[in-house]
C-alpha cells in the first residue's frame, strides 16, 4: 500500500491524489496555509485523512511559533461536513489549553494514528461478516488506504471480506465529478488484487434491477443522531435504488464520524464546489465554460435507506447503539 | 437551429455529433456503409434521426445500385433497440416489394421527414400543458434538434412550455459516459435561449430530495405494450426517484416508437458499448486503459414508475389507450 500522509517534522509529505492513478507524486506542505491549501484543492480527500492532514498542520505552524488557534480556523472552513477533523481540531485544543507541549502534542497525534489503524481494522472484521460468499459488492467513492491511515471504511470490509474469500468482484461507480471510484478506488482495488468493474454512477439502479448487485457498502462524512447520512453526492441515489431493490446498503465509519451533538441535518448548508469541475475534466472542456451549474459536493441519505451502521464496535440498525457501546 | 442531417441525393451530410458543442462540422456519407459507420461511432444518435439516416442510407445505396437488402441488415445491427429504425425500413421495404422508383421512394422518406415535424409540434402541444407555471424541469440525455428532425421530443415539450412563458429553467444532468446532456442538451438550450443547469448524474435525487425539481420529462427509445420504456441508461434512476419525491416522470415520443409487437422486455439483450467510453473521456484517460467495466446504452424503466405518456395524439397515462387514438 502507498501511504497517502508522511509526516517528517519540518514537512507533511502529502500523496497528490489529483495524479492518480497515473502519477504517484507527493506534495510538500511546510506550513498549516499550505495544508489548508492541499485540502481545498483536492491534493487530498476523504474526512479520515483530511482530520490527520489537520492535526499535522496544527504540529507544523507549533513548531514554527505561529498562532495556532488561527491554522484551527482556517482548518474548518476548508470543509464544513467533515466531523473527524472537527473533533480531532477539538481535542488538541484542549490539550493545547492544558499546557501540552509539542512533544506532547506529537505524541498524542501519533496515538491517534495507531488507534485509527486498529479502528479500521475493527470496522472491516465486523463489517466482513455481513458480505454474503461469492459477493458482488458495490462501493462509492474512496474509502480505502488512500482516504485513511488504514485499510479503509467500506474498503476495510471489502478488503476483509476478500481476505476470506468471499469477494467475486466489486462495482465500482466512477463518482462525478472528481472520479474518486475511477481514479482512487480502482487504483486501490488494483494494488490490492481485488476483482473489479468500474460503471458510470447512472447505472447502478439499472445493475440493481438486474440482480448484479448483494450489498451495497460506502463510508460517511457525517452520521447525525437519527442515523441520516451525508456523504459523497450520488450516495443518496444508491440507497434509494438498494431500498427499492430489496438489496442490502451499509455505511461504514469510525464513531468519531457520529456527529453527537446533533440529531438532524436540518437545514445544513450543503457546500457547492466550482462549476468547473463539471464543465471540465482535466484538461478536457465538456462543454461551455460559462455553463450554470449546481455542483452539490454532498449529498443526505435518510436513516431509512440504510440497512445498518458498520462501526469498531459492531454492526448496528440504529445508530445510537453505535455509541453505547 | 443547425439541421443534423441534410441529403442532397449523391451525400447525406451528417451534422459530427461528437465535436459539439465546440465545432459544428459535418460528416459526408456517400454510401449505406458509410452511414453505417456514422451511427456506430456515434457521428449521429437520437432513435428519431438515426431512422431517417437510415432511410438516406438506403436511398444512396439505392440510387448507386447496390442491393439494399444488404444495408437494410447492416443498419438494424447497429442499434438493436432502436425500433424507429425498425419500422422505418419495414416500410422501405414493403415499397420496394411493390415495385417503388427511387423518386418515390425519396419522395416517400421527404414527406416522412415532413410528417415527423409535425408529430414532435404536437408532442410539444400536448406535453407542454403539464408543465406548470415557474417550473424547473429536468430532462436527460438529448432530444431535441440534434436527436430528430424538428423541435424534439421531451425537449419538444420543453420548448413549448418556454415559448408559453413557464419555464423557470431546466435542469440537465450530463448524461455519462457520452455526455450528450452537457455536450448537446446544453448547447441545443443555449441556441434556444431557454435557461439551465448542468448537473452530474448523480446529484439528480439529491435536487429532488430538496425540492428543487418540479416534474422530469424524457425522451424514449423504445416502449413496450405492458409501457415499460427503454431509454438511455440512467433514465431508471432517475425514474425511480422520482416516483419515491412523489415528482412527475413523463416520457415524450412519437407512437412508432412504441413496439406493439412485444409485451415486455423480457430477456431482451441491453447492449453494452466499449470500456473505452468510460476509461476514457476524449482525449483525457480517466484511469487504466485495461479496467473492466459494465457498460450498458440503455435501461429498462418500469411503468409503474411512469406518470404519462406524451405523444402525438396527446397525453395517456396507459400507453395502449396512445395507439387506440
Amino acid at each position: 500500500m502507498v501511504s497517502p500522509l508522511i509526516f517528517e517534522r519540518d514537512v507533511l509529505y502529502i500523496l497528490d491524489q489529483r495524479k492518480l492513478p497515473f502519477k504517484e507524486e507527493y506534495f510538500l506542505a511546510r506550513s498549516g496555509s499550505e495544508v489548508v491549501h492541499a485540502i481545498k484543492e483536492m491534493i487530498l480527500r476523504g474526512a479520515p485523512l483530511i482530520a490527520f492532514a489537520g492535526a499535522y498542520a496544527l504540529l507544523l505552524d507549533m513548531r514554527a511559533g505561529k498562532d495556532v488557534l488561527q491554522t484551527m480556523e482556517a482548518l474548518k472552513r476548508t470543509r464544513p461536513t467533515a466531523v473527524n477533523l472537527f473533533n480531532m481540531l477539538s481535542e488538541m485544543r484542549r490539550l493545547l489549553e492544558d499546557g501540552a507541549s509539542y512533544e506532547d502534542m506529537l505524541n498524542f497525534v501519533r496515538k491517534k494514528e495507531h488507534e485509527e489503524k486498529l479502528i479500521y481494522e475493527r470496522i472491516g472484521e465486523h463489517g466482513s461478516k455481513l458480505i454474503p460468499k461469492n459477493a458482488r459488492v458495490m462501493t462509492y467513492c474512496n474509502t480505502g488506504f488512500l482516504a485513511t491511515l488504514g485499510i479503509g471504511t467500506a474498503m476495510g470490509v471489502i478488503y476483509k471480506a476478500f481476505l476470506q474469500g468471499k469477494i467475486e468482484e466489486v462495482i465500482v461507480p466512477e463518482t462525478r465529478p472528481y472520479l474518486q471510484g475511477a481514479r482512487l478506488t480502482v487504483y486501490e482495488l488494483r494494488k490490492l488484487g481485488i476483482p473489479h468493474k468500474l460503471i458510470t454512477d447512472n447505472s447502478a439502479s439499472f445493475l440493481m434491477s438486474r440482480g448484479m448487485v448483494d450489498c451495497v457498502v460506502v463510508g460517511a462524512d457525517r452520521v447525525v443522531m437519527n442515523g441520516d447520512l451525508a456523504n459523497k453526492i450520488g450516495t443518496l441515489q444508491l440507497a434509494l435504488s438498494s431500498y427499492y431493490f430489496r438489496i442490502p446498503f451499509y455505511t461504514a465509519l469510525p464513531t468519531s464520524t457520529i456527529d453527537t451533538e446533533r440529531d438532524t441535518f436540518g437545514d445544513v448548508t450543503i457546500e457547492q464546489r466550482s462549476s468547473r469541475e463539471i464543465t471540465s475534466l482535466g484538461t478536457c472542456r465538456i462543454t461551455f465554460e460559462d455553463t450554470q451549474t449546481y455542483n452539490f459536493a454532498f449529498d443526505i441519505t435518510p436513516s431509512r435507506f440504510i440497512s445498518a451502521y458498520i462501526t469498531e464496535h459492531g454492526v448496528f440498525e440504529d445508530i445510537k447503539l453505535a455509541l453505547g457501546t
